[in-house]
């Protein structure tokens, strides 16, 4: 079985993200990253190509040029991969769709709600496939936690609470010169017009979505700018209703400081209830009506089979974000082979919706609170 | 050093307060329970009089009749402690203090706010003391907590998130009979207006406050009454506005499956946060800008003296909830003394601001939530 | 009913001990102290007997005047405490048991086996009770463990872990001159021949023996005197032979840095196992053979009556070391009221097997090591 | 830079470890595994590499065959790993090293003390590298933890605990035809005369001599086959003498229900102590002895050069065993292209000590215990 050859665009140098797609990528032996377009800059691209350990006529100095190079090629790439900040998500998936190459792209979908739109419209029509990467749905527990709401485990869902803590902007790192990430996710040009709630609160937004499988209806959004002079937001606190009537409650900072990653996910139903943390990862609390309190472990026998397809260790050997990441990858990858559906992973619609959390987050506060039905 | 005399109002057969309020105020040998007026019922006031091994003749069918009949003793009551249902609060606290008795007070105040208002009034005129016990400011690393955020330690606070988790009516228990607590804490003509708001999400804020030092001056709050026929809320979701623009979020629910009873504070500064939980309550994680994370642990000789001398055990012996709520009476005691000035220990204002809390979020939350100033 | 009335023995300026029992006695209202002879200098028992407030004729100058006047009270104690250093278990506990007084002793039992081996004799024959303070069997949760394994939850055992960690000896505090826990508890005169492992590896042998309701039959010890000048040991580590025989680890130390007071069991049978620490005393974690891993928790429906007799708060109000020292003076209560049996209070044999264990321990470890039947 | 190509001797069908190697060597996209001779049976060969997608030519019936093919070809694999059972690793590690071509060979060493002697004396004088994966030495905090004794954090080292906790042996589960891994680990033909301190109790001794830099130089075991029939140990408790006098513990178990993979190592020194557990492997705890508590974590400003060198995500993303084990194969990478030291992965001199451990305990516990010199 030959490996998918996947290109990438973005993830030069000083790109974070970039490194991550290509082990995520290639983790499980299916993929391997041939050629990119890394950079606007030629010298650039080159040089992460370099780094990558692909043929230097494979590092292209834009999109354009490699789907036009790769599109003559017997070996050509089979998938791009979208690791460049947000403003460019939507003219690459298009140039991708477009010329007859798969997508996968990074969260959030686009910089803004209407090129969300244009996106499903798109991936509608498009005859082959779009994916996004809300890492988290890969997590083996998370996917566990999803099963048993489904299987009805958990009973009625009553009430939702997530929280994604982070720490490095509580100062204004963006304007030391030295942290490009920073830089362009408080940008408006680049990230578009949510900071915080763009870059995390999407993540949580969707966790919450996948796991319990209710949509939000409404929210009511306080969206805070705590360091002096950003611009985005670089805190979030939502207040949610989801379409069953339950209340959620959505946390994202970027400035709690000691909040290194911190994803996590409770939900309350009326038989029992689930809480699970990026944390200890590889661990699911469930606590249920008569008092009983247990933890599940990836690799467990009472797992489902969507987690036990998503570890690949014996029990007690931790796998964390870059195996959760794979899992996306590998389920990807027999999606194009035809093997698979890919059923869980995000796709166009779940774009949409968080692309929908950001703008109304930032009407909601704008508006100075008050429930607002998701804009969508 | 004598022992000074408490008599109790409510805490007969069937209250769990009671008899923690008994263990709390002995525990340091300062106080002794002499008397009481246990239940509106003569026959049971007599009984639990008897189990907590007072003389018969001090065991009383009513208040007033405690307070006329303690009146005449030389060996009289020094303070009377109300555990009763909230309202009660009010007329117990009056005739207390009109008979020249000292008060500590269950939570909340009373049973409206403008019950409150006028306790308040009649606090500020009193020849004796009034507080009232929100208990978890007696947890040693809460006043560390405390300590540090007025030594600058946090730096200007910038956010505060605090939650009260429990499970315990997650199903209608009030109807089954047997649940006296549930009885009473789910009827508005006991509670107030107040469900899950008035029996923990007033801990939640008082400990908010008291920790940051900062007073709230709007919320937007999500009142919910999960479990179908319950009339009073049981779920609230609260965003907050400190008075110097810090935004904050409350959580506090009774229908959280697997919460026990989940008090946890995080105060996010400038400089440093903090992260308080009542499940491991002798400890205090505080992570700094640079990176830095330290445990603070009760007994340790970093700690302040509020801490010290909340302090009985060496380090690594827990102490728990009984040993908070004492350090409230321990404090009490020193005031009545005239020994010290009971700085720590909640009083009137206190009340009246967790009074606010209730109205608002009731007002705020029928609105159809938006910002809603402190109703005070 | 009327409160019992306790002496004690020790517990003057200075003790640590003292105070904690005079709590955990006091702390269910079944019990008051009302005399002692707290220091052989009058002048410092007069002093201590103030600070407890009791009556100032009944703040002895010994314990022989002490029970020559109390026995001619109606008003006589029930019972004494004795909290000194070990050199005067014995002694105090033969006069008061000749004396007609119930004895709730410190442990470990006396400051020699041969000692030990008396006071079983006299205990054998006395008129009255005798038990001692091995403090952690007061755990709610390490009462419910030890019903599990009796109920034969555990099936076979075959593995004990238990470790007791501290690090408050890590420097020679005893050279400072001002730790008189620390001077007494390194002295041989006052200590006996044990240091680390007759302070707090006798607390860890007696839990796990009262836990697994098996015997050690046999040990392998490693005693070292670790800082500079120290004459006792302050390090223990010790393979063990139960009597099925299941080996055991007993680790105790007091020089693990950061060690604060780190009692901990884990018990393995052939068809669960359960791993409880002093860290999170409400907590006992089971794991079963199928994979299966829950948590039950102090207050929770499942337990056993042992274990909810042992509990006073509801569910996430942490109870902790003084609730649990409180609970073997409410047991030993209702054995002098002769309401109850005291089956779960450590007792006369359970102090001599500890002393057996001091003995052996130090034997084997100057034998340089090897296996060696409990000296006994 | 071309990527190193590495042929692997096992991990056909059945192996769990022979995928983990693949992974963890490519993931880097340094390494790229492009033959194999994956199972003495050459459809199975053949089948595992089709499964790793491997050219169906260098799939070879023996790793002898393998080396005369490669030999021949210009795009020569660059090393072996060896991921067979214990009794391979000699024959396997000899051809390798005679045939020019670099080892990165699995643990134990070899199957006897005797075949680990050779083995050192064939590496001394071979003219590529050898090098063998205990694993744990990978995480970047117990790098960390390294390198903060080695700075001389800790002070003197007085004290080391160690402890492997697994419960997957519990049952006689290499009795029930489906399970290769129990079945080869337990037979003394194919594992050596090690059950559980072969398999894991080895990594444990690694650790500690690893991180502490000091060496046993005496242990007393007591190794034990606790599920009946079982040939070789499953459970091992071993007191330890380190070459500075210090103690230590080192408990690894294979039947204690509900270990997963529960490796801990916790390192007392007379300034600092230190503890690292794999279940939470992004965190290291400092307690210093003048009481203050830290944590360090994965990717965190304060730690040193080795552990920064080790992480490849920002700090909250959790690394894991995969991760680890592939820090081992880039630090390898480096020194078979001559741009690093591999001065952190355990050479032959570290599988020779392993291999003494074994062989020191089997022989001190057959003996009935006592003090036995390493026999190395």
């Amino acid at each position: 079985m030959r490996r998918l050859r996947m290109g990438m665009i973005g993830g030069g140098p000083g790109s974070f993200i970039g490194g991550v797609h290509r082990i995520a990528a290639e983790l499980d032996g299916e993929i391997e990253l041939v050629a990119g377009a890394f950079s606007a800059d030629a010298a650039k691209s080159a040089e992460a190509g370099a780094k990558y350990g692909i043929d230097a006529s494979r590092a292209y100095p834009s999109y354009a040029a490699m789907f036009a190079a790769e599109a003559e090629r017997s070996d050509r790439i089979d998938f791009v991969t979208i690791a460049t900040p947000n403003h460019v998500h939507l003219p690459a998936a298009r140039a991708a769709l477009s010329s007859g190459f798969a997508v996968m792209s990074d969260k959030p979908m686009t910089a803004t709600l209407a090129e969300a739109r244009e996106l499903v419209r798109l991936t509608a029509t498009a005859k082959t496939a779009y994916r996004l990467t809300y890492t988290y749905t890969g997590y083996p527990l998370v996917r566990e936690a999803r099963r048993m709401v489904a299987d009805g485990t958990l009973g009625v869902i009553r009430k939702v609470v997530v929280e994604y803590s982070q720490g490095w902007l509580a100062e204004p790192v963006e304007r030391s010169g030295t942290n490009k990430q920073a830089e362009w996710r408080s940008d408006p040009r680049r990230s578009g017009e949510g900071g915080c709630i763009g870059d995390i609160g999407v993540h949580a937004f969707n966790l919450a979505e996948f796991v319990t499988g209710r949509r939000v209806q409404a929210i009511c959004a306080d969206l805070n700018s705590l360091v002096a002079g950003r611009v985005l937001d670089d805190d979030c606190n939502i207040l949610m209703r989801f379409d069953n009537g339950a209340p959620g409650v959505l946390i994202a900072s970027q400035i709690e400081i000691g909040g290194l990653n911190g994803l996590r996910l409770r939900v309350y139903g009326d038989k029992a209830a689930l809480d699970w943390s990026q944390e200890l990862p590889n661990k699911l609390t469930v606590n249920y009506l008569d008092g009983r309190c247990e933890l599940r472990r990836a690799g467990g026998g009472e797992l489902g089979a969507d987690a036990k397809a998503a570890t690949r260790l014996p029990m007690g050997h931790p796998e964390g974000y870059l195996e959760a990441f794979a899992n996306l990858y590998r389920d990807f990858a027999a999606l194009l082979r035809g093997t698979g559906t890919a059923a869980l992973v995000p796709a166009a619609d779940d774009g949409l919706r968080g692309m929908a959390l950001i703008a109304t987050a930032v009407s909601s506060s704008r508006a100075g609170g008050g429930w607002t039905p998701l804009i969508i």
